[in-house]
């Protein structure tokens, strides 16, 4: 029986990691949990799962978790120490890091030094702080386990392989909504259009982040962490079907994918249930035939400007990943509340990097510092 | 350094294999060989690499090298022993074995009894003695490394698997030389056209399996013994470019596949490594975006009756594969000489199973007799 916490459960992974949870009770337990605002979903997981601690965002969320649940033994607690409470909750063998944003990075950190195994979602902790992660996890010997379809394609090609023998990670990209326009069009794209994700239901910021391509930037300089590779040996493939999920080639020219179809329960099951698998419930087989072809593009990256700002800001290194993750989230933020056009997301983020001289080796005060000007900075821009 | 015996060395499985072998003169040594009778090839393979045993198919070529090499210090020998004794070499690692036909089982089960490695390109081997060869192998714990771009593919994919978890393996398929012909079409194809693969450069008994499918059918029954699966959970399917070499599905709908150009140095250099890997020398990247697409088509059984009758013979089994086996290799040679027509190949096969009634568990010698009889009865329909 594996206990597991689970950070961001009412979001589009959180729920489908629930999912997984519920269909192999014999093998998985929720013990903790967090959430941020969306109280309805979170009373509704709290009441099915009844875990032993639920962190949540603000005080009122908790106050009324605490009234609606007084009969329970439940705890809850509030706030980002609510947030590592909830990681490294006693006896979890397991997190699941699912929040948005460069808040996971500490939870990440902590639940590290409590050898607590990582099963990681919330690309930005190794955006932001890849150097950080990956030495504290090395130090702790300390698994990360990749919950994104390309880097569990990854993770799940290089088993059983000598990772000496890696020549090139692949990393496929469907391309987005927006994948069918020319540069020209996207002026005046509209955020109902930008959130409509050809393949994937997925959270409103990472479908505007697959639209803008910086998605798939931010999945470069994860893979980059996560398996220890330079940039100079990581592509980004266009694949429209985003059925191969990604692919690592190895010094002999052998090539290894992994596919299936646009499921992410697949992914997050496979993070649990690691280095074996279970079956997957209510789950669809793939038949290759059934699609009759599969496409493959360059990636383009005049037409797709954040891809590369992100390898830029990868090889810069330091603060500048930073750079770039903070001024993305404003800039998307920003975005989806109609207060910018769409092309002015990479804007933002252009002209926050341009500003911004790299600080080599940050620490993690020197990564917040920088993240908090940027965002700063890139609100100058947009009021 | 790992020592080399190389059956079928003039072969196009050979000549490749002695490829990599020259380009890695720090790993690999070819220490026995053997070959029929192409003596020029013999003798020029033989000055360059030379090896400390030749086994030949007869007198007159073992006569012939005796006199050619007499002042070197190399032994020669001929016929079934010395066959035999070229698996066997003192102090092999090895065995590749690439002799086509029947002809390949007693040498490769005399080298598991040597506990030697069996890399694996005879697939009659397997099909005519699929419980034999895999029962020695599992008595002497011996490994055996496919050398099929197909099953190599497989053995790739399930590297850092628990094998409990396979739900299914798919063989892919280029659709041999015919594969834009309807079936009403094949009646009047040449000799030459059946041996105009599109993809793959190979010698011309293979390619003439491949225009018929027979070569598929008899990989289905090699990867049914190899991998001990079933034949239910083993499915074909049609990919003309031949780039996805083969697929395996997991119980969790994950599958992972093993890609590369169409050049059996790859799965040939991956068995003489395994399990690690070296650079190929003189190897092209795939680049997916080149293709642009991959297609995918449903297998079609009606059209091609040699798969149909290769899943039929396995699921029979006993000596019901060796039937198939031995009835293919006469008829295609017939094919080959001219004497019969190309859907008559399919004919004679089926006509020998229809009259065969299988022996359950047989043994070495049952399995030759009726690969006797067959081979005699096909020689009956012909003349």
């Amino acid at each position: 029986m594996k206990k597991i916490s689970l950070l961001g459960a009412t979001g589009s992974i959180g729920i489908q990691t629930l999912d997984v949870i519920e269909s192999h009770p014999e093998h998985f337990k929720l013990l903790a949990m967090s959430f941020g605002s969306n109280i309805k979903t979170g009373v509704d997981i709290i009441s099915k799962f009844k875990p032993a601690f639920v962190a949540v965002k603000d005080k009122e969320t908790y106050e009324k978790l605490k009234f609606e649940f007084s009969s329970n033994d439940i705890k809850f607690g509030y706030g980002d120490n609510a947030l590592i409470e909830a990681a490294v909750y006693d006896r979890v063998d397991c997190l699941v890091n699912a929040v948005v944003g460069s808040v996971g990075l500490v939870p990440t950190l902590r639940a590290i030094e409590n050898n607590i195994t990582i099963a990681i979602a919330n690309k930005e902790t190794l955006v932001t702080a890849g150097h950080l992660v990956t030495e504290h996890a090395a130090k702790y010997n300390v698994k990360l386990l990749p919950v994104d379809s390309e880097h569990s394609a990854i993770f799940q090609c290089l088993q059983g392989e000598n990772e000496k023998t890696i020549d090139r990670l692949i990393v496929t990209a469907s391309g987005g909504s927006f994948r069918d326009k020319k540069r020209e069009e996207l002026h005046e794209v509209t955020v109902e259009q930008a959130l409509n994700h050809p393949n994937w239901s997925m959270g409103a910021k990472i479908t505007i982040d697959s639209a803008t391509m910086m998605n798939k930037g931010l999945e470069v300089i994860e893979a980059h962490w996560l398996f220890n590779i330079p940039y100079e040996k990581i592509d980004v493939l266009l694949h429209k079907e985003s059925i191969i999920h990604s692919l690592v080639e190895f010094q002999d020219r052998s090539i290894k994918a992994q596919l299936g179809t646009p499921d992410m329960r697949g992914p997050i099951q496979y993070a649990l249930t690691y280095p074996d698998r279970l079956p997957l419930e209510k789950s669809k087989r793939l038949e290759l035939w059934e699609f009759g072809k599969l496409h493959f593009e360059k990636a383009d990256f005049n037409r797709y400007k954040c891809l590369q700002f992100a390898y830029d800001s990868g090889k810069i290194g330091g603060t500048m990943p930073t750079v770039l993750n903070a001024a993305n989230e404003e800039a998307v933020a920003s975005f989806l509340k109609g207060k910018i056009k769409f092309l002015q997301i990479e804007e933002c983020i252009e002209r926050a990097m341009d500003k911004h001289e790299s600080i080599a080796h940050p620490g993690l005060e020197q990564i917040q510092e920088v993240d908090q000007l940027t965002r700063n900075f890139v609100q100058t821009l947009i009021s």
